[in-house]
């Protein structure tokens, strides 16, 4: 029976919680979902019964309590070591954190024009700083794969902590129809072929409510 | 011969490059410092060879390259494993893992309000945001306190990764004077007594450069 308990938000819309929910089916662990309504009432009353820090994801494994998607992924990789969650050479690890850090707290412009939006296909132009974001993004992950010497479609090879974190960004890229390098593009659509990637994505696909805060003027040309 | 080289700011002012500069320090290893004045044309300039992301701290260790603050402490916790990084038992570790990344990413209103600026000494009230953030920092650090089974005065008994991304908040605890409970403030004082801190602190009061972007408005009553 599983003891594991994961809090998320709306699959649709909610880019911090796929990245533990990822790094929990990659876990192999059994696990249960709580999902709360973002931005309502309820979710701000009941967020703080799971989570004095107020934010999804959060995770219950029996007494201990994760939250913060970065800190679930790094607690899910001691809890389930034989999975591949860091590359193992030194080159490689160094990128794989740097990355993973700058993903978590940097591209603010993608991050607050940008909303995640499974269910949304916009097509238009970027404000110069939420383009400096993407730019960044498509250099990263050139770099990144032509980093790896291992086998596999992901940033390092197999799917890992660095995939996990990208992930709502793939989903965000597509949803805005964003331009790429080559690279770049095939990465993407690994990604969302990625079998757990699919799942969660055909789960948002049968929600049906509406988070005013994370919907984009339906009129814009440009974003940022 | 140290082939390891740390890219900082300036010490008075650049919260993150305390952090990785602490982890270098603590890691016990041999490294150089490059020190580049924040917020200047030169600062740009010269960060863009050390690093793409164009921040500090940025870490160079022969061909390889870290940076983000906590991406530097993982990689120090890997290359010197001896020390103490993150707790064992996974209760304190989920902890750990958590707060950290808390700090990582959050705490918008003490890091905009209150710049860390060593050689200032300010008393005021503070905003319901800052203030805000401030009781919920002191609860984590309370929360960490009575979690910690092991001896010592840090967050998680020695002086561990948690500490280290806290270093710059306890600096700002005590520029702007803010009022702690009696677990945070003996906090407080342990982090201003590590040698390291004293280390720091001591290299940042030679120091004579303002950085205008990080000097609140000297008239303030009020922050945030
Ligand atoms: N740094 C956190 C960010 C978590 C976060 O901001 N989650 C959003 C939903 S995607 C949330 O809980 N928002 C609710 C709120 O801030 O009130 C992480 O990596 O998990
Ligand atoms: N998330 C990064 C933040 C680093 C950061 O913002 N550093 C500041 C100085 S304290 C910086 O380099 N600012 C220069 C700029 O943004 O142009 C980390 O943890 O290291």
């Amino acid at each position: 029976m599983a003891n594991k308990t994961l809090v998320i938000g709306n699959k649709n819309y909610s880019s911090w919680s796929l990245r533990g929910w990822l790094a929990l089916r990659h876990s192999g662990l059994e696990f249960k979902e709580i999902k709360l309504q973002l931005d309502t009432p309820s979710f701000h009353r009941e967020i703080k019964k799971y989570n004095p820090a107020g934010k999804v994801p959060t995770l219950l494994d029996g007494n201990i309590r994760v939250w913060d998607s970065i800190a679930i992924i790094d607690y899910c990789a001691v809890v389930a070591p034989d999975k591949f969650w860091w590359p193992k050479d030194m080159k490689s690890l160094a990128l794989a954190r740097s990355i993973t850090a700058e993903m978590h707290s940097g591209f603010p412009h993608v991050r607050n024009h940008l909303p995640m939006n499974m269910r949304l296909n916009w097509h238009g132009t970027f404000g110069d700083k939420v383009q400096a974001d993407i730019d960044r993004i498509d250099a990263i992950w050139s770099e990144c794969r032509a980093a790896s010497h291992t086998k596999g479609d992901f940033l390092f090879g197999g799917f890992s902590a660095a995939d996990m974190m990208y992930a709502p960004v793939v989903s965000r890229f597509l949803t805005y129809n964003v331009q790429l390098g080559t690279t770049a593009k095939a990465y993407v659509d690994a990604v969302r072929q990625h079998p757990y990637m699919k799942e969660w994505y055909s789960e948002a696909a049968q929600e049906k409510d509406i988070v005013p805060m994370d919907e984009i003027d339906p009129g814009a040309k440009q974003l940022g």
